[in-house]
């Protein structure tokens, strides 16, 4: 059905910004395919060179209901508005049963998805998390090709999305609601020592009080937690995705962010663990993948499983048989 | 120092009953001595057709404050009284750094560590949880083969923790405290799903009624889930480990549990199962210890991240390098 096209074909319309392409190239990405994926490694070959170093990655996570799409409207629309080049990527784990998507359907950022300086992008569906995050890294690659300069990653807050989303981006936005200090409960453990910033979301109308008492107890919940090496103290603050206010804040943050991290050294050396990271998380998938695709190792696996599964032999024992020291 | 004893020592040492025996025994499966490692392995294998499968593993949790030691200390005392003997085994995933354990400090559990039914050993320190995962399994099993018949496993919260452990018990019970709907956000997504039965502690003096609410809160909460394929609906008490109420009751539900699924076959497939796990687990961690000891490897992988990291390599081809087709 889709024409086959060579790497050049994708190369040069990357280059050029055609989003068409970008799109084409992503499909070619997340295809299981093995000639698409030796068409999209050749793609992205080609492009890396090209790939300016001066993107903007931001992970955003926040549990259910804290408003995130909202949050990436307003905030999206005020990005284009600036000039900037914008494109929205998912992790979403649930996506992987479903086929289905968060970012699925574009209705939920609608003036964002309409924006011609925007481009949005569902979660790819896939067998395994891990192969997600690898296929959202290499399409975050594709976008900066085409020259997208900021990139948000938004993810569900499920599993491990988040920790998966941190470890691809340059900063990391952790949405909050506005309610008691139980609200610090709220998330699972770790979250809050991921997190670059903090934003209150929904601080509008009725509830900007609250908002700023969440702000103050935020803050205080902050100074608990051992600074970071870089001596950056994550800031929180409050926005509404309704009315604007603060969402300008945010994005000011996130560039004095930026400037001491670019300045210090931090953000290079922060890229480059995220990609030895990377690459070390893929050497391991592959490795594991080699040794099971071995002749024979589905009978023996199967006869030693067996066994196992009998308590007649140890799982040491049994892994003994397969691994010859 | 220690004087080294045959395998024999342990497996009779062991099928005696003997504490001293299965103290050192343990001692060896934590060793990260190749020597000692040998040894416990042949131990294992000595008692392993000898290990009764009539044992209850029961994994423990809860966030911090709910009271675990405490409800060990009552509950474990009332198993002894009831004439069980009584393991009392930990996960903690913060030892690892510390070399320290939750269970470290025996005056926690004052009295159960002076009881002469009771046998607790705390979590062991290790480079990585799957490796404390795989040394608390086997520690288990000693305890088994000594004549334990109940095995209780604390986690900590932290982490995989949970996971692991929901991963090697029989029965997994969640503590949780008394208080407002929120407290359910007080976990970690998913582990209420794990949970067989959850117990609302500290269910005394002026706090009984709000133990009572919330017992009501969870048991509407849990109804959301869908049921698990046994068909067992996990029920949720109330206990006090200061007066003792309800302790009694959450042995009751227990054995019940265990009656049933002894019964229709499900507690042994689950047994199965996790003996499945555990070799696949320890499997994937070998494979990858032998690919990276191989000769020259780490040159060679020095020379592809430095690659990798100065982003002139992609991961993907990084990998193709090391791994031939």
């Amino acid at each position: 059905m889709r024409q086959r096209q060579p790497p050049s074909y994708y190369i040069n319309g990357l280059r050029a910004g055609d989003r068409l392409v970008l799109s084409r190239a992503i499909t070619l990405v997340e295809s299981q395919l093995p000639s698409d994926q030796l068409l999209a490694r050749q793609v992205l070959e080609g492009v890396l060179p090209h790939i300016p170093q001066t993107s903007v990655r931001v992970g955003i996570t926040g549990v259910p209901g804290v408003g995130k799409s909202t949050f990436i409207e307003t905030f999206g629309t005020y990005l284009t508005g600036l000039g900037k080049q914008l494109a929205v990527l998912a992790i979403d784990p649930t996506s992987q049963r479903s086929g289905g998507s968060i970012l699925g359907d574009k209705t939920r950022m609608e003036s964002l998805s309409m924006d011609p300086r925007a481009y949005i992008r569902p979660s790819p569906a896939g067998d395994s998390l891990g192969g997600v995050a690898h296929r959202t890294r290499e399409t975050m690659l594709l976008c900066e090709a085409a020259g997208f300069d900021v990139i948000l990653i938004e993810t569900v807050g499920v599993g491990q999305s988040e920790t998966l989303v941190h470890g691809m981006v340059d900063f990391f936005l952790l949405l909050m609601l506005a309610g008691a200090g139980d609200e610090l409960q709220g998330m699972k453990r770790g979250i809050m020592e991921l997190a670059d910033a903090l934003a209150i979301t929904k601080a509008d109308g009725d509830n900007t009080n609250a908002a700023k008492r969440a702000r103050v107890e935020y803050q205080n919940a902050l100074h608990l937690f051992p600074p970071t090496g870089s001596g950056w103290q994550p800031p929180v603050l409050t926005c509404s995705a309704l009315t604007g206010t603060g969402i300008g804040g945010v994005w000011a943050m996130i560039e004095r962010h930026q400037t001491i991290f670019q300045q210090s050294g931090e953000r290079l050396r922060h890229r480059q663990t995220q990609s030895l990271d990377w690459f070390r998380t893929l050497l391991r998938q592959q490795i594991e993948q080699q040794f099971f695709s071995q002749s024979g190792m589905a009978e023996r696996l199967e006869q030693l499983e067996s066994q196992v599964r009998l308590g007649t032999l140890l799982p040491t024992q049994a892994v003994d048989q397969l691994i010859r020291p």
